[in-house]
């Protein structure tokens, strides 16, 4: 009998916002698969450790954070062979996967890889889209409005025209780009109603209006949530007063 | 003491997608509020039956469906005056919120309500978006591609030049519109590559691509999802041949 490779997505950071499934699987599994490096790969073990089966094997695997592909893809070339060792010998495998395993995530490279080969389950995680909008408390969209998920990285053109159109966005991988994004931002109508989530449901969280963001310093792990829609608030005829 | 409002996202449907967080909450508050009238309203609190406090309060709320917004505006004032109720003599409440409280959804009537008279928290769930794309094994997507969320009921020149113009989206709401997100997703290249999931980790959960559907067919409690990016899958050099 094949092993099952499950793609665990391990949520945000907080250890309470794992699924009952993904801590079903985690104590279960008998080999636990994860990257070495890489932003997020640290916080996926560490999320993951206090439910791990204690007696299972670990497969670490070196992920190059190179921007061009070529030895990323290669080193998923090398996780699914390693992978397929065990799958074969009848050892169901669990591959860590930070916040939800397709949402942004590197997982899929496994499923091209490994999926012609032996059955893969995902098991969907808590985002770090909705959790950086829970702990502000703000709406990431209602009703009929769009929202829109944008990388930072895209050119300054396509961020201003998507920016423009659309009143619901949240801007991920900000990193080296908070500058260009925050004059995107203030250009698009966006500025008055963004807010800098970082490192949400973690102890180092930290949550501040864009506006009162000081321009010499910069964000880390950090989700941009806009919103200038109306819908998500409702009008209220005063309850409670 | 000011009891604490928990919003509290019960996920997509199998019984098994409540976080942690949400298991302890449901079975220590005692008042469970939620919605008895609109699509998910049966299902939120059938995902989180398994997990009540069966000593809780019950606190249903019916929220008229109507498309204006009057009536379920004053039923959201209602169902805080009602929940402020127990806040106010110390008790927390738990909001049943299928999927994820702010994900398009309607807690934030509630947050608006509530939120300044008592302490607010929300604890995020598993969305249909994640779900689907898990169940689907297919990626969202990767990298720096931007994600669109669109609801159907969006008029057809919106939806035409934002589905024009990304690799990935996700389609909601579908229902009666179906006959026309279909048109569109051909008119922009999305026809392909999209695959519509129902009733996503449910028992009944079905996944279908658009081209095999049936044209005299609807599907129920569906998302679509779109992808013609690259990126997510990767290049291979054919791992395990």
């Amino acid at each position: 009998m094949i092993g099952t490779l499950h793609l665990v997505g391990v949520g945000p950071g907080d250890p309470e916002l794992l699924t009952l499934k993904a801590v079903r699987l985690l104590g279960a599994v008998p080999v636990i698969a994860y990257p070495t490096t890489g932003e997020d790969a640290a916080l996926a073990l560490e999320i993951a450790t206090p439910h791990l089966n204690a007696a299972a094997e670990r497969l670490p695997v070196a992920i190059p954070m190179a921007v061009e592909r070529g030895p990323a893809q290669a080193a998923y070339d090398g996780a699914a062979t390693a992978i397929l060792v065990h799958l074969r010998a009848g050892r169901d495998v669990a591959w860590l996967c930070e916040g939800d395993p397709l949402f942004y995530g590197s997982a899929m490279y496994l499923v091209a890889r490994v999926g012609p080969h032996a059955p893969v389950e995902i098991v969907p995680g808590i985002t770090s889209l909705t959790a950086a909008a829970a702990v502000a408390g703000r709406p990431l969209a209602a009703r009929n409005e769009m929202l829109k998920v944008l990388p930072a990285p895209l050119d300054d053109a396509t961020l201003r025209t998507e920016l423009a159109a659309t009143p619901a966005a949240a801007i991920i991988k900000v990193g080296r780009h908070f500058d260009r994004i925050r004059m995107l931002l203030a250009e698009t109508g966006h500025a008055d109603g963004a807010v800098v989530v970082e490192h949400a449901t973690t102890p180092r969280q930290r949550i501040t209006r864009l506006a009162d963001f000081a321009h010499d310093e910069r964000p880390y792990f950090s989700t941009i949530l806009c919103y200038r829609g109306t819908e998500a608030w409702g009008e209220t005829a005063g309850a409670g007063a």
